[in-house]
């Protein structure tokens, strides 16, 4: 499977919020996060980068 | 590996763009993609959605 962990940037620190996302929607000036168990997480911001063979998603709140 | 393919979203269409896409970054008012080849593509536009599961990112043209 090739979910990922998603983290929000904020300055040099990077916090983890969701493990083992599966997508990533728009939503509202934000997307929304939905995980392989069906968790949903909202994040007002952006989706700056990602790096998916480290299994990573990067948000940036706006 | 879990890299993915990358498509434009334009209208009701989807055009793929780049396959084995690892990483996508922020450059220049748009993304910089490379695939697991090293190959690089540049997108002047944002990251629309992702279905990490399905190994797709889906960009739109600014």
């Amino acid at each position: 499977m090739c979910e990922a962990s998603a983290y929000i940037i904020d300055g040099d620190k990077q916090e983890l919020i969701m493990e083992a996302v599966d997508s990533v929607e728009p939503e509202d000036g934000g997307y929304k996060l939905i995980n392989i168990f069906g968790e949903q997480k909202f994040v007002k911001g952006t989706i700056h980068s990602l790096s998916l063979v480290d299994h990573r998603v990067y948000l940036k709140k706006s």
